[in-house]
This record gives structure tokens, C-alpha cells and sequence, in this order.
């Protein structure tokens, strides 16, 4: 449905690992190991080398290298991850399979226990890929622009530390939409859709669909409701009332404290993230074990 | 919390099957066979009894001579059981134990295969006693009581067949509430608070909670919210506008056509339910337990 | 954003009139006056003629005339009406006016009051075309197709005059997507976002997202969520369980009654609801007006 | 329905002005000079006089002293300034008067422009009292009890300025509830049920059900579900995971850091607010008028 079947086999793979955890050393091991056996030239990536305190024995490259030196990046740890490693190699289009040692994610949905079977296939060509849509966020104020950043899960503008809602005013393609009290806005792509945006009461997009998700965290008003409209629009937030200094963050990450008028610009990224999968997967499939669908609460 | 521990051995049980489901016949065969070689006098309830088409060689006892003939009922079957037997009994303050063949539910609580050791400490007056308030509703046309039952779980009005919402008014103690629209409204006790209303989007009520629920069914008015009242109240809920027969549903039984100007009034009956429970359960673990709430979706 | 604006006169009017409600006389006549005070060409629909039992002093057209006849159909109802005047014109793709008597809708934004004014402009070609997908259902039974129909809100399989939900086993492209147990089932245009499906608690699309929107009612299964799908999927939708007859509607119309095994085959149609609106007019301002945005309930 | 129905005369007013907002000053002025002009010896809280920085001509009188020197307070503000008028003055049990300058709130129900008509009888006597239920929270850390406040609408516990989930495990009267992530838990009074508990998804509670409501902000656990609980409960949130400082407000006021291992102890307040109202309010009125429940979108 969603994901296009491949044919062809990788060359050099870049390991990618969890950050700040120590716990997926034995299995960026276990990953090394079978790729060595298989003499596949491996690299592992130079934050994590750095982040691990330990090269595993491989050469290093950083994500800007990771286009030119390899041509699959296997990053190990859950969808956060995954959405770090597609931030930083979005531009290159390099594809990203995603290994998970806990329970299975959205996005990494292949368990370390099964790399032995699952990866042989997949290493020679046989996999699904899974382009998955990237917004690409700015900050403008007083006319100049003072930040940008892209984001796979969702753009969010919220209250930051404070106690008190704050008012945001939304344009589409020059349209205005609406000015709305929240706590926070978030802006979500399909594939966040499924992320924080379903916390705060979000529908689920499905990944191919080609739009944009805006979802208010505690609004003010009764009657809003989630907003989904076609991802091709350009929005823009700006920041009309905050008793305290708003933030602005990207996949949860990079948090930007705002001010009052500033501007913040959406809109889908030219490139997108690749995911690859084994075979087999599908959206529906993963979510209905996600979501636990096949379970019910209630009386017989 | 919410159950008083007791210490009364039971002295005659009467037993009672799911409705219209032969599967419940072996298991019913070894309650018997586990009463009766405890030397305790068992009967089984005459309706059981006609619709499995067999005494199983255990004397007859109706719903109405329950009280006289028997100190507790062990009802063979789910919640939707437990909720008849309860309504049958509710006059005669007799306690019911819910015994589950397929998966546990809120109210029964303890399987087929549990009742060697689950049992025997029961009977000898080891168990919860779990008090849950009933609905009782009439329903008044033109100035006469035409209809009054009982309902453990939710009193419901709804459109009944047809495609068009129906308009209620709903007073308390004689003050005006509301007017809306909507497909439904559900009145519910604590106990129906996790059986429909949570279908409908309605919040948990502890059972202890006195308590009230008022959830209507995709409400015109996008404002409108659940609303939990006092139990001591009177709710009068009058038929204002319908194009086609709108119903009253009790417990999810004995659907009555209602008339425009039809006025239901719902208020907690003098009797409750006395449903009982091995020592050791408690509310927020089935809670738990039938939400999975130690489960969750999303990224690490 | 969404819509089109226009320079192309119009010729030839048919009036339509809203269904089984005497007080649009009136209107109807006001609106046959300001049209002949302009020499138009006007006609009046056959079944509103019969619905009155008048004919205004009007040559009659049937809708299967409509395209022939006349290029502009002016409905004289609310949303209801221009609905029901939609799937009527929608092979022939005449443009549609709403002309509303009581409070604006959705879709019928021009008040009777303001013809004088509003009407002139837009009969001289100077109006926004708003396009809306419509959905085309079958109802298959036994590998027969025993039923077609269109919607413009929502196609909604539902547990029809019973009290027991519904199972349907849904399937997109010949994929599972869920089995869930419910009382009903609403796959939603864009356009009926707004509608029932709102009631529902889905959220808001935006006319033109090409999305289907899926909002289950009262569903068992407490992680179910509205899903946005792209609306070039086919949807199979299959009744697996239901103790009473459950019913398909379309818009609200045509009740169905079905059987356990039914598939209802749900896609966008071909054809396209055309209306038309004074060029001012936007979609998030009558959303802002609808949801009452501007207010807001709490504290200061 | 909630409120009683009182005879008693008014001696001495306190009046207490909005917090940093200058545009209360004329009507402070109205009211002082309406009162004196009645003869009705009236006093100026401090704080509100070091606010505004003018006495206003009156004798002062600081919150602790408002018991023994006046025996009403009327509040000029929204209901955030009646908030925190109940909370100064929760302990004496002295009456509050809410008089609103801009639009009415849930609580201040009387414009300034009404009080010509509408004051004179209340200082007669004639008037509703309306008891509020008031939180009582104690912080604890490493057994040492460093904070303690009341909260007449809710206790938050959040994440503070980060961007990650708290993890939160609940016991009720030592009871093992849940423990739930999410970006915050609101535990409210029936007061509060209307305000930001609203906002986050929760049911509305009548001012006299005796009960507490905990909703949770942006669950990962999707079955989360608003949990209303008798208010006689002894409720205990211990905060087991967060990546940043987390956060306790009272009232979303005295924003208080919170470390792993925090436990927050949370029970009614011994003492009550006691607000008071002109005879002919009542709750659902304010209801309907906040909520336009005499409205509502869609078509007709």
C-alpha cells in the first residue's frame, strides 16, 4: 500500500546507535559481527563512536560523509532514534533501517533477536521502502530569520515552562485560519500522526496521504478540533500573546524559546525520509498491534 | 476500597447460566459436581433450567424464590450475565458471585478454572462484598406510568431505528439542564461508567462514587460534555423532537418505542446489586488489567 | 484557497426547492420575482413543484432535464437540501447556489435577505466554484450487486433499530485495515468532516485534502481513532457480525437494511459536487463562524 | 440545586481588586462610592491598594484581618481573581462577591453594570451561598514535608519547561491506582471541572458532587480515560520519571520544581470557599450561557 518493493543490494552500511544509552552496546556488537561476517564493509557513525566512548573497531564517518561513504544506514534503538538519524541524513536520501531492542516502534519495526534471518534479505535488495514526509520549520522575527530546522514527527509551539495558555494566530497560504488559546499547537505529519499528536487526541493519518495535521494541546475553546488539510499549504504561527517565553521544538528536540510576533513558517520539506522494511510489514499491521486492535475492554 | 470484607458462610446456592449459550453446559456440570460433593445444597434457576432444556438433577428455584430458597447466586457466564441476574434479584439483596468461562470481565472477576482453590474460602464467608447503585426509570405518557424497570449498567434513550437525531430535555430536581440534539443520551450508574459511556466517550466513576453519568452519543452541540451528578437527584428526560420512534434501553434490554412528549424519569432505586469477590481483587486492578494500562503505542 | 473563481454568466435557472417544508413558499417567490425582473430564464424542479403543489407560474424541469434545461440549479433550503440537490445534479456537474431562509450552513452561505445584493454578481459570472468529492457506495450480497448510491456527506453502516453493536471488517485496497466492533461505521467526505462525522468526534478536513475520513461510533475498542486515508483507495467494508439487521445510509438517506456477510464497496465517484459561492467567502470563515471560535468558555 | 438560600445582612466590605490590571480602577471607584453612599463602611485589601498604588480614600485591611474586620468580600475581576480571593481567605469562611468588568464568568457572575439593581439586596441578605470544595496538597520529599498550598479549581503536576513526559505513579488511599506518562495530571474540585480540566478532555461535575477528577495531559496510554473518585479519597502522585525539572501549580499559580522520588499528597481542604450569588442563579444557567448550548454547527 504504502511502500514500493526493491531490488537492489547494499554496498556499505554506517551503524547508527541509540544516544546516551549503554545499553545497545552488545547489540551494535552483535550488528558489527554479522556484518563483518558477511564482509560487509561497516562504518560506524562518529557521534555515536563518540557518544559510546568506543569505536567498535570500525572506521568512522560522520552523517555529512554518510551519503558518499555508505548507501544503508542501520540505526539501532526505537522510533526516536530513527527520527534523529532521518533529520540528519534527509538531505542525502540515504535509506535508514531501523533495529529496535526493546519493544517494536512505528518506524523500527525489526527486532535485534531476528537480524539474522530478516537482514541477509534485505542487505541483497529484497525490502519495502517507506518515504515518509519532512516539514521543514523557520523562525522568523522582526523580518529576519533566526532559525530553522526540519522535523519527521511534528513542529510544536507551546507554552514552554510557563503556567499560562498561549494565543497563536494561524494563516494558510495567506488565509486566516484561526487565533486559538492552548497550551500548545502541534503540527504534525503523517507519520507523527501517530506520535504526539494522537496523545493529544490526533486522527490517524495514514503515511501516504499528502497532508498536514494541525492538532491543539488543551485548547481554549470548546468547539476546536483537530484540522487536517493538504500538505502542499505553507502555514504560519505567530505568536500573538504569551505571559511567559514560548518555545518552539522539533520532534521534541531543539527547543527555541519565542517571543511575542514572532513568526513561525511550515512547510512540507522538499526531501523526505526513506525508510526501508522488511518485506512483509505493513502500516495497518503495525498499527493494529500497536493500538492493541485486536483487544477489548467491556462486558461479554 | 471499595468492598467490606465479610465472614457469613453460605449455606444454599442457586445457580444461573448465560442466557442462550450451550457452551456454559460443562462448566455448569462442574459447579455442580463441586457443590454437591462439598454436601452443598444447590439449585438451579428455573429459566436456566428451560433454556439449556435440562435440570442437570439439581431441584428448581426461580428468580422470585430466590431469597427464600437460597443465600447466594453464582452466575455462570460475563458482566452481561451478572447485569440480568443482578436486575431479577435486586429486591432480595441476595449476593452473586460471577464465574467467567471466556476472558475476565469488570463484574466477574474469577474463572471456571480457578474455583478448586477460589471457592471454597468463599463459601465459608471469605470474600468482598461490592454494593452497586441501580437505576430505576418510569416512563410517563400523557400523565400515566406506562413502563418501569431497572438498570444496572445505563438507562439509554436513542433514536431507535431511525437516521435522525432525536431532541431532549433534561431537568434535575425540577431545574432545567439542557436541551440537545443527539443520536443518544445514556444515564449510567458507576458501574455502567466502564461499559457503554466509556464507548462513548465518558469518564470512569469509582463504583463508591454516588454518583450519576450523563453522556450523550454524537451530541449536535460541539460543546456539550459528559457531566457527573449527584446520585440523589431526579432526572427527567422529556421526548421534545423525533422524526421517527425514539427507544428507551435498559441495560441494553427490553426496548420500549417512545412518543414525543414522553417523559423518562431516572433516579438511583432503593435496592442495590451485592455482587461478591474474592478476598483479594480490587476495582483499579481489573481496571488495569482490562485497559491494559501497563501496555502503550508510540516511540521509545 | 479552495476555490476557483469564475467569469461566465449564466443563462438559464432552475429553482429547487427544500423538501416537505411549506414556509420556503415565500422565499421561492421571491426569488421567482428578482429572477423574471431580470429576464431570466427560470424553471422550477418538478418535485419541489409536487412537494408545494404549485408550480409559481413556472415551466417544470426534472432533475434528469436539469443539464439540458438550465446552467445554474438555485436551492432554496439549507445544507439538507443542497445535499439531496448535489447527488441529484451530480452526473450532469450544473453548478449549485444555496440560498439559505434560517441560520447559514456549511455549504448554503447566502441569505435570502441578501439576493438583492449577492444574487446580481454571481448571475453575471462573478462567483467562487467549489468542487467536492462525492462518494459512490455498492452494497454486495452473495457476489451480487444489490444497491448504488452516492454521498456527499458520509456513507454510514450503522446497527440499524437494534441495541447490540455491529462487527465490520474493514479492508483498503485489498488490505485488512481492523476488525472493529461498534455501533456504526461513517466514511466521510471532506465535506461531511463537518457533519455527523464531527458529532462523532472526528476531525475537520479541509475540502481540498483528497482524503476519506473513517469514524467509528461508540467503538468496543478503546484505542480506535478517526483515520484519514487518501481518497484514491477503495474501502470494503464487510458486516461479519450483528444480531439484528444492521442498515447502510447515505447522507442520512436511504436506509438499507443488511445482512451479515453484506460488503459495502465505498469510493470517490467520478463526478463532483459543484457549488458556488459569492467570491468573499472562505471556508475557515465559516468554520469560524460555525464553531463559534471567536468565543470562548473559562476563566478571564 | 447547589446553593442555599440565606437572610443574613451585610456590616462591612472588603473590597479586593484584580491583579495588575488598571483598567479595574473605575470600577472600583463605582463600587466604593455605590457603598458609601449607602452608608456601608467599607475597606480596601492592601495588597490590592499597594497594587494599584491608591487606597482609594479607604481605611485598609490586609487578608488575615478580613475575618475580624469585614464580613464580606466583593472581588472586582474574573473568576481567576475570585480564585485567588477564596484562596486568602479560605480559612475564615468569610462570603465572596464576584463582580465581573468584562465578560461573566463561572463564578463572578455579576457585571459591574448591575449593581445598582443588584447589590442592594444582597447587602439586605438576599442571596445564594454556594460552597466550593477546596485541595488541600502537601509536597513531600525524602519524608520531609517542604510545601503546602490549597487549589480551589485544581493541583497540576507537569513537565515544566521540557519537552519529555513525566511518569507519574497514583495510589488512592494507598491503593495502587496507575502509573501513567504523560505531559501532566490535573486533579480538580468540581470548580475546576469547568476550567482547565475542561480543556484537557474531562467531564463536567456539578459544584455538589462530592468528588475529585483526575485527568491526565497527553497519556501515551491510549486507554487513559478521565477518573472521577469520591472526594473523601486520600490521593498520592509520586512523580517516578522525568528527564527535567518537573512542576507543581496550585490554581496555575506558585509554580513549585519537583524531583524524582516527589510525592504530592493531595485531600479536600477541611475548609470551603464560600461564594455567593444573587438569588436567581444557578449552575446550569451559566452552563448553557458559557458552553452556547443553545447553539450549535451543522446543517439544519
Amino acid at each position: 500500500m504504502y511502500a514500493t518493493p526493491m531490488t537492489q543490494p547494499f554496498q556499505r552500511v554506517l551503524l547508527v546507535s541509540k544516544y546516551h544509552d549503554p545499553s545497545v552496546l552488545p547489540g551494535l556488537r552483535q550488528l558489527r559481527d554479522f556484518l563483518l561476517a558477511r564482509d560487509m564493509p561497516t562504518f560506524l557513525e562518529s557521534q555515536s563512536a563518540a557518544d559510546i566512548g568506543d569505536s567498535l573497531g570500525l572506521p568512522l564517518l560522520s552523517f555529512a560523509e554518510a551519503d558518499a561513504g555508505s548507501d544503508l544506514v542501520i540505526a539501532l534503538g526505537g522510533d526516536g532514534t530513527l527520527l534523529g538519524t532521518a533529520r540528519q541524513t534527509a538531505q542525502s536520501g540515504i535509506p535508514i533501517l531501523g533495529i529496535n531492542q526493546g519493544r517494536l516502534g512505528f518506524l523500527a519495526d525489526l527486532s535485534i533477536n531476528q537480524i539474522n534471518e530478516a537482514l541477509p534479505p534485505i542487505l541483497e535488495g529484497h525490502y519495502q521502502q517507506d518515504l515518509r514526509s519532512i516539514l521543514h520549520a523557520e523562525l522568523w522575527r522582526s523580518e529576519e530569520r533566526v532559525h530553522t530546522g526540519l522535523a519527521v514527527n511534528e513542529v510544536f509551539i507551546h507554552k514552554g515552562g510557563g503556567e499560562s495558555m498561549i494565543e497563536l494566530q494561524v494563516q494558510m497560504d495567506g488565509r486566516f485560519v484561526y487565533t486559538q488559546r492552548a497550551d500548545g499547537l502541534i503540527i504534525a505529519t503523517p507519520t507523527g500522526s501517530t506520535a504526539y499528536a494522537m496523545s493529544a487526541g490526533g486522527p490517524i493519518l495514514t503515511p501516504t496521504l499528502a497532508a498536514l495535521l494541525l492538532v491543539l494541546i488543551c485548547p481554549h475553546t470548546l468547539t476546536a478540533r483537530p484540522l487536517a488539510v493538504a500538505d502542499s499549504v505553507e502555514i504560519v504561527a505567530r505568536l500573538t500573546a504569551s505571559r511567559q517565553p514560548a518555545a518552539l521544538s522539533l520532534d521534541s528536540h531543539c527547543s527555541v524559546p519565542l517571543e511575542i510576533g514572532d513568526e513561525i513558517v511550515i512547510r512540507r520539506a522538499s526531501c523526505a525520509a526513506r525508510f526501508i522494511h522488511p518485506e512483509e510489514e505493513n502500516f495497518f499491521q503495525i498499527l493494529r498491534g500497536k493500538l492493541h486492535w485486536a483487544d477489548s475492554p467491556g462486558t461479554d
